[in-house]
């Protein structure tokens, strides 16, 4: 049976956390703590083992204190596809423990070439299982529709890379057309798609990634889509604090909704928990993390 | 050692082969003869086997007959990590044939993430070995960094999506920015990264991706990105003819050059193939599908 609708989910979740705190899942080597074994050669057993018991060391500490976990697919792939099975594990582990999954893969092709990665990535049935997917637009609209066909049949979601947080993000983005920067006139083709998507309680299924980095832009992309769920990396580490990571979201009866202000770096690589000489004492610097990120975004 | 530069490969081969034509290497379930075997349920071992019996077939067939393999990896990845596997494989035994390997993956994220692709995607060591990938630069031209980077060091080429062959390319690419096409400033943006780039033999590692159902956009990149190879998709089932194809190639010695042209349906699955009762006869119907396709480029 396919679950509920992601929009009312993802709302559900952040009201019952108490925070719209997303945690990335990057198993970046060279941050990872010693702790977790022998990250040396690529694709070694050792370092497969090494990339799976901290991931789902992460996914432990995210229960119940966060409202989703994004794995970013790419540190996966690196490993090959012993690292796509670790990646895969992980979606199913979370799912089955009641966290949502954006799997962050941004992928895009044509139509016929997307139904395939549909059904890779997007579901509690996919290969990959998860609750949404990154997707990039640039090929166009109707590359869209065979992933929003899965996502409407699976009760999940995605998220169209809009305005990212990286630097450049302008070279293409800020581009103007008749006057607005690209990146509106491409959040004016996905809202009426995002508004047919709306939930019952308020929230599309259909969503945007819109950087912590670009707080005003995350305002204007607001007022284009007012239902849509925004996914905003870019909080903490790569530089935008709480109030910049907040500027696209909504405020619900509880503190704010309406999307997930991602943190990685901030939440899985806090110098204390790359110091811990014991898992016990990991756990108390990621709960720290986690605690500061939560307390940051003004949530209880 | 890493190979020689990726253009300059990439001009031998055509004019070794004797053809530019490419043949893209996608495992659609729906399309396979039932000679490679059972492909009922998703990732099963019989699936798994049959994709992989079916995809290094296809490669015994482009031995010596096209200039280059693209596999698309979301075929693979739609079987998940033994999927993945397969992709893996194919990738090492075409480098072993000494044939290039485009990995069609259109990768694409912010520069730290994009270093984690570039070694999953990048070269013939990389996890899913390559000569080549397309990548995605909705992001920026900053994210290229990192696969450039990994490119230059691997020998090895990219392709930047720019105009793609899809019937909705238009909706952001055609976008008017001071009077020129999105495209055309995207392609811009990459002339001097592709112009730093040129080989022995005048073709850039760095290239594009230039669908062939529009080929008087193809033209006007090759004016603005004259040494750069162009993968061009959509010849034959997609809907573009020959002389569209070649539109934004060039001219060399030996004919056109300059970059790659795809066809997927019409080299792996003629309609002939895919009632082969005898891998035999289904030798023989790609063998003529791919002289076909040599010869409607004007190739010997």
């Amino acid at each position: 049976m396919a679950p509920d609708h992601f929009g009312d989910r993802l709302t559900t979740a952040i009201r019952s956390v108490g925070t719209p705190l997303c945690m990335g899942i990057d198993p970046h080597l060279s941050l990872m703590p010693t702790l977790f074994g022998d990250v040396g050669e690529t694709a070694s057993s050792s370092t497969i083992r090494a990339i799976e018991d901290f991931s789902m060391a992460c996914l432990e500490m995210a229960k119940g204190r966060v409202a989703a976990i994004k794995p970013q697919a790419a540190f996966f792939e690196a490993q090959g596809p012993d690292g796509m099975h670790v990646l895969a594990r992980l979606g199913r582990a979370a799912i089955d423990a009641g966290i949502l999954v954006i799997m962050d893969a941004k992928r895009n092709d044509i139509g016929s070439t997307n139904a395939a990665y549909a059904a890779a990535w997007i579901g509690h049935d996919a290969a990959f299982p998860s609750d949404a997917l990154t997707v990039n637009a640039y090929l166009g609209l109707d590359t869209l529709d065979p992933l929003l066909a899965r996502a409407d049949q699976q009760g999940a979601g995605l998220f169209v890379l809009t305005r990212t947080s990286n630097p450049g993000a302008g070279d293409l983005q800020d581009l103007k057309v008749d006057g607005k920067p690209l990146f509106q006139h491409l959040a004016a083709g996905l809202a009426p798609l995002a508004a047919a998507r709306e939930g019952e309680l308020g929230l599309s299924s259909l969503g945007i990634v819109a950087g912590a980095t670009w707080p005003d832009e995350a305002r204007a992309l607001r007022q284009t889509l007012p239902g849509a769920p925004f996914l905003v990396p870019g909080f903490g580490a790569q530089g935008a604090g709480a109030a910049q990571a907040l500027a696209g979201l909504t405020v619900g009866p509880e503190g704010p909704e309406g999307g997930l202000v991602n943190s990685t770096r901030g939440l899985i690589f806090p110098a204390a928990a790359r110091e811990a000489g014991t898992i016990d004492a990991w756990r108390t610097a990621i709960g720290d993390a986690i605690e500061a990120g939560r307390t940051a975004l003004g949530t209880s």
